[in-house]
């Protein structure tokens, strides 16, 4: 049996529950969870935001742990490795977007704690695909937030061939944001970072901004017009489009991580003339993971974290949907 | 003076009226028209659909003809080449986009009709550099919308690198789909065709279509889910876009070169899963029209044309306000 933290109902508050996980699958390995990231969608599932939550739910979905058992088909995994696990837990690994490397958008890819339970708990199962092996130079303490919130910047950088030349824009400097402006930074760009909080505008430049634009003000937006091959946007709330489409150099791509509920207005011809491009993303396959890694290795990249023991897991919660989190909370197993 | 047809309000008839062009500029040439094609932005220009039309106006884009006069720095072409014009009349030659190649993106790129005369008219002006020379085995009576209609639909399989192995989709089979549909069957792709005219299904076939979709059904749109690594939408009017981003498979692009007024509404989540994009472009560069221009001469492609003698300017359209033209109305100088 697993120990792990649910929530019975939306909104609720979580409890201790023992789960049954069967018996291992031959390609999973069972990962002793040494800390958790706290995401934002764990608190859309836990508010059955997006209508998807099957309680009771264990959310968690950036893991770092040891692994403790592997499935007899897993060979290059072992005891005893630390990994890191984020939202994806299993692929089938023989459709074709698995078989073009892109696991992370099989058909029937599987997502931790939709169905599963997830990494606020003892121990957490996938896929052994699924779990990346964490380089002994990474700081085990901060890498959780990478394999949810990292990988989900990372990807795009990768998957759309973001230039050292370009000039980015990064919309939203929270969990997400503060990640992409260091990937930025190292990956040679010219950064800019959208923030609505003037608060966050030095240490914006901290994670590597050359240049902090205000959301908020409509005249600062506008003086931006032409400027951007690639705008990040981070942010699941409705935005001024047009602003943003406006903003981009000829070639240029609005691209979301974001999953705002709202549709997005697009005018064809803020599109045409320009040759742009909007685009949305997931997070990255098995093996942007590793280049992601690889990266922050070289370039000592790593979450700015709040760290929590998981039995505080409802402050922690409130915390994120109070938005306080500078700028990412992990919580540790304590159980 | 040159003599040209020309409306003097929205919708109005077409009149005979002379201009005076002035003096040659340095890197101008002067086209004695053989013939333009009659495309639908003329007629949202004549009608003021977009708010942008100079009374009088000379329409026409499509020109072929020969040069007859060629201003002083003008070296790469000469009295008697047979030349195309497009939709693009002159750009600076010097900003980054024009120094990148994209003369067709700078930001002070000069149109054909909108400011200065347009080809339905005995002789037409435009900078040397969008002055392209037509291929010999080209002929010349149908090559006049391959340098709107053509190159508009050309232009995105180069500039998103559409590929061979690619499933692609044709939203309207008219005077830019039923090129898009040749130019694609050529490039080895699998091409369907999206049509509201039933008895186009045959003709697109012949075009080059391997399968043809009803558009107006929404079970067999549905139907289309995931297949397309690219969408190409030719017309002006509002679709279910739902349907179409749907139609994408992972990776999947829907691109619309159709100036459609009514905003396009995007949901995140239907870009974000499969990692897809919405985009438009303009017409194409000078270089990417060299290189359509290569490919028709290498497939045998060519429009398909109803030629008329340009002062039954009225009657052709007429003829395209009704959605007549099968596929696109070639206007002959009979000045």
């Amino acid at each position: 049996m697993i120990r792990a933290y649910a929530t019975k109902e939306a909104n609720g508050k979580f409890e201790v529950i023992e789960y049954d996980p069967g018996a291992l699958k031959a390609d999973d390995v069972e990962i002793e969870v040494e800390s958790c990231g706290l995401c934002h969608s764990d608190l859309s599932l836990v508010d059955d935001e997006w209508g998807v939550t099957q309680f009771p739910i264990v959310p968690g979905h950036e893991v770092i742990g040891r692994i403790v058992e592997t499935g007899p088909a897993v060979t290059h995994l072992k005891t005893g490795d630390r990994v890191g696990v984020g939202w994806f837990s299993r692929s089938c690994l023989t459709c074709t977007p698995c078989m073009s490397g892109d696991h992370n958008m099989c058909p029937s890819v599987e997502q931790i704690a939709v169905g599963r339970p997830g990494g606020f708990g003892e121990r957490v199962r996938v896929q052994a695909s699924w779990a990346n092996r964490l380089p002994d130079s990474l700081d085990p303490k901060k890498a959780g937030p990478l394999f949810c919130g990292g990988i989900t910047v990372f990807n795009p950088l990768v998957q759309f061939g973001v230039r050292p030349t370009d000039k980015v824009g990064v919309i939203g400097i929270g969990g997400l944001g503060h990640l992409a402006l260091q990937f930025l930074r190292a990956w040679g760009c010219e950064v800019t970072a959208f923030t609505s909080t003037g608060a966050k505008a030095d240490e914006a430049r901290r994670f590597g901004a050359h240049r902090v634009v205000d959301s908020r003000d409509k005249d600062a937006l506008k003086a931006e017009a032409g400027r951007y091959d690639f705008i990040l946007s981070t942010v699941a709330v409705p935005l001024e489009w047009g602003r943003y489409f406006a903003a981009l150099a000829p070639r240029g791509r609005l691209h979301t991580v974001g999953a705002v509920s709202e549709p997005i207005e697009v005018q064809a011809f803020s599109l045409i003339g320009g040759q742009k491009s909007l685009s949305g993303s997931p997070l990255g396959s098995p093996a942007t993971i590793r280049q992601m890694l690889d990266f922050c290795e070289r370039h000592d990249i790593a979450p700015q974290i709040e760290t929590m023991p998981m039995s505080r897991i409802d402050e922690a919660f409130q915390r994120l949907r109070d938005g306080k989190p500078r700028y990412r909370i992990v919580l540790e197993n304590d159980f």
